[in-house]
């Protein structure tokens, strides 16, 4: 039986200012690094020990990784970050207070932006510094790929990519491979893994640095899912 | 232009307590994450910004390579992972106090065994807990590529297939690329770079967190080096 461990990122600076992350570079607080420390010793007690890791361009889970893997004294494990694992982009609202947004926009608005399947949130202009095409980061992506806003569905098929092309593979030739995202991003991981639908993967809500252990078979079907 | 960066580890508890540590596992020492990050700040201030990054499987590179990436705020910079980065092994050495093993040894023996260039350290047998072989993180090498002991010309050798096979082809992809590892690996790559013979790379000596700045042109050869 082979496992992938999904863990969602600690607590950052902006969860704590409740203001839309997306994705905004932000750190880690204390108690995200402390969340961290937490999960690596979850998986400690599991005697779970990954062998190949995935995270995203955003050091907030960079971190949390880096924290796990340490705490593990795995720090020598295989690394691939990945742009298709960041956090859902929220276009023009990154960077706003949610209730602030609320207040502006109208609760029912703001909900259908969050909980919505392929409602955008307020396009970026390209001129924004916002936009991710002014990040050097994100200098070897097409127009195509860089977004001005994104919707679940969006951040879904992006992740796609790096699930066909890079996780499955590892899984291939790896018994424990750990994934440390966001929030959405592992929500696109589940929903292709399950088999959710739409209302399903909308309802799905993953806490902060709580490894999610799910046991495959070979094919990488699932054959049962926990929490550590 | 384009630049290899050269950094060796911070201070580790191994140097501090004067013990040959080879391919033990030891962290920083708080002098050491103080020489990291002191590094970032150099590279900061001489607008150096790797984008392609190796090191090696021992925590004391791989913590100096995040603490630089983190002052630098590239974390999301790609950094591979390679054994033959490692530390020359010091074999049956590897663990002893460097002045009681000159008592037991004498001190030109023990200076042959650092400073030649084919003397090996006395050898590890197979069943000791310090050979390679009983460490999972190099469970996949083959019987030929788990040292006993390595002289500075085994080192070297194995230096040479990271080099030929990853950091050539990745100066090739990439304008600034940057290796954090250990006095010896980095020893065998300048021997590479610079050409120098066995007398030349024995009296070279990388100080510890302090960047070394190759510039190469298109050819990789080298035009001039600096540290900062």
């Amino acid at each position: 039986m082979k496992h992938l461990i999904l863990i969602r990122h600690g607590q950052s600076l902006w969860n704590l200012e409740n203001r839309f992350t997306g994705w905004t570079d932000v750190e880690l607080s204390d108690k995200g690094r402390e969340e961290a420390r937490d999960a690596g010793r979850k998986l400690l007690e599991a005697g779970i020990k990954p062998d190949f890791c995935f995270t995203s361009y955003l050091r907030r889970a960079i971190h949390t990784l880096q924290i796990v893997a340490a705490t593990l004294e795995r720090d020598w494990v295989p690394v691939v970050k990945d742009w298709h694992l960041n956090e859902r982009h929220y276009g023009a609202l990154q960077g706003l207070n949610k209730s602030e947004t609320a207040n502006k926009f109208g609760e029912k608005q703001v909900h259908e932006w969050r909980r919505g399947f392929d409602e955008r949130p307020p396009l970026l202009s390209r001129d924004d510094e916002r936009f991710p095409g002014n990040d050097e980061r994100y200098s070897r992506l097409t127009d195509d790929e860089l977004p001005l806003s994104e919707s679940l569905h969006d951040t879904i098929e992006r992740v796609r990519c790096c699930w066909e092309e890079k996780i499955v593979p590892a899984l291939n030739y790896n018994d424990e491979v750990m994934v440390v995202a966001h929030g959405n991003s592992l929500r696109a991981l589940l929903m292709m893994l399950c088999h959710l639908n739409q209302t399903e993967i909308q309802e799905v809500e993953l806490p902060t640095g709580t490894p999610l252990v799910i046991e495959v078979d070979d094919r990488i079907n699932v054959v049962r899912k926990y929490y550590l």
